[in-house]
């Protein structure tokens, strides 16, 4: 497909800093050059921000004394948009997002900075996927960092279709033989339940903790949470015409007059 | 529908401050209880962010020495997850988002902290939507306003179907007699190209600001978009399964192997 070596973009949402973003960075290593443009602190649930009303600072980070990537001071969309249209001199064939920390499944997506970036990467025309380990603590990166690998051979070989991205979700196995195979799947209808925890500060002003739990609607294995809790890495296709074609019939009837 | 009055949450993305939420405010007046809990600051394309990582704080906002609203130090998102979690006594029976200013269509939808308070009240079971004039510029709230609230009692009479939102959208017309009408629309696929001014600070720093223009890529009169242009009211059902179920075929061939 290629007559050059390929140019692979990594980024992530948990910060340049991040080890899963290290982890991705590790096992691409060899399928072409790769450039990392990633945000310059943690940016989890930012959803498809943009940063419009504030200038967008970059930095080089290194690590371990030598040149790592770009750190931007801005959103995962943010950095894939810039990376794209003024830091990078060359086109860029794939953009990877990942590797997350916190599984992104069910109606979580629509919050979640991993696969924001993977999305602007393919508003931009460029194959993309996004890889998050449904695990806060403890993670084992191998098997998705194996399946990050074979994936990115694969779509930088037949590409993906136009408008499409992957939203891939590894479970968390100590044992990196004890995953279950790989499912297409569907998002889920499961979601965050909020709980608040007011505070009230030493000047008496109040404020409010998010926290919170996942709520799961829905049993099918063919639904992104349900392969994952299996032990399948859950591969979703994801779009983003949000129209609910199903209830245009039902609106019209609404018969909404000005 | 209600044996007591109905409650109505109004939110947006431009803060608390803005024109058009005192114009929703004002253009809702009579049918039911309405309470304010809207972003202390402008909150322009954070898309569907919500606030993990820091405290939300919250304030009393007052407008011509009276209690206007419930400032929150946060997104949109998030101000209608505290609002009904924990800021509100009484259960929430529709939140309405708005008035935007600038056209909220097409690709955009992704970045649109103003449908995003419309989908959250969705996600929490409540019938919710969203409206913004497209304009930055001189807008004349008139016919949106108009609109919104012919929507909202509509909505409050018949509710909307579950895990469906509207998102309206209004020609910005100094002539309120000049709207061609109501459509019943699709998401266009028209988006936003950017462009970055790169600039150097006074420490020789660099920094980007973000800007662009918008990219129209579909000329039919049932896509969101184009409907605006020609002078109608823009209404899209939106939902959040993001899955495309038209690519899982395809990607089951792409036949991912771990």
């Amino acid at each position: 497909m290629h007559n050059k070596e390929p140019h692979i973009l990594l980024v992530n949402d948990d910060g340049i800093f991040a080890p899963g973003l290290a982890a991705l960075n590790e096992a691409l290593q060899g399928l072409g050059k790769i450039s990392i443009v990633a945000p310059a602190t943690e940016k989890s649930a930012v959803g498809h921000a943009i940063t419009l009303s504030d200038p967008l600072r970059i930095y080089d980070f290194h690590k371990n004394g030598s040149f790592f990537g770009i750190a931007v001071h801005g959103t995962p969309a943010d950095c894939v948009k810039l990376a794209v249209s003024a830091l990078l001199d060359e086109p860029v064939d794939m953009v990877v997002s990942g590797i997350n920390l916190g599984s992104n499944t069910g109606l979580n997506v629509i919050y979640s900075g991993t696969v924001s970036a993977a999305t602007e990467g393919t508003l931009l025309g460029i194959p993309s996927f996004a890889v998050s380990l449904a695990t806060y603590k403890n993670p084992n990166f191998a098997p998705a960092m194996r399946f990050a690998r074979k994936t990115a051979e694969k779509v930088l070989e037949q590409g993906l279709p136009q408008g499409t991205l992957l939203n891939i979700n590894v479970p968390n196995l100590a044992d990196e033989n004890a995953i279950a195979g790989v499912m297409v799947t569907e998002q889920s209808k499961a979601r965050w339940q909020e709980t608040f925890d007011r505070r009230v500060d030493p000047k008496e002003r109040v404020y409010y903790w998010m926290g919170g739990y996942k709520v799961e609607m829905d049993e099918a294995l063919v639904k992104d949470d349900t392969a994952v809790r299996n032990g399948y890495i859950s591969v979703t296709p994801v779009q983003f015409d949000l129209t609910d074609y199903q209830q245009i019939a039902a609106i019209q009837k609404l018969n909404l007059l000005y």
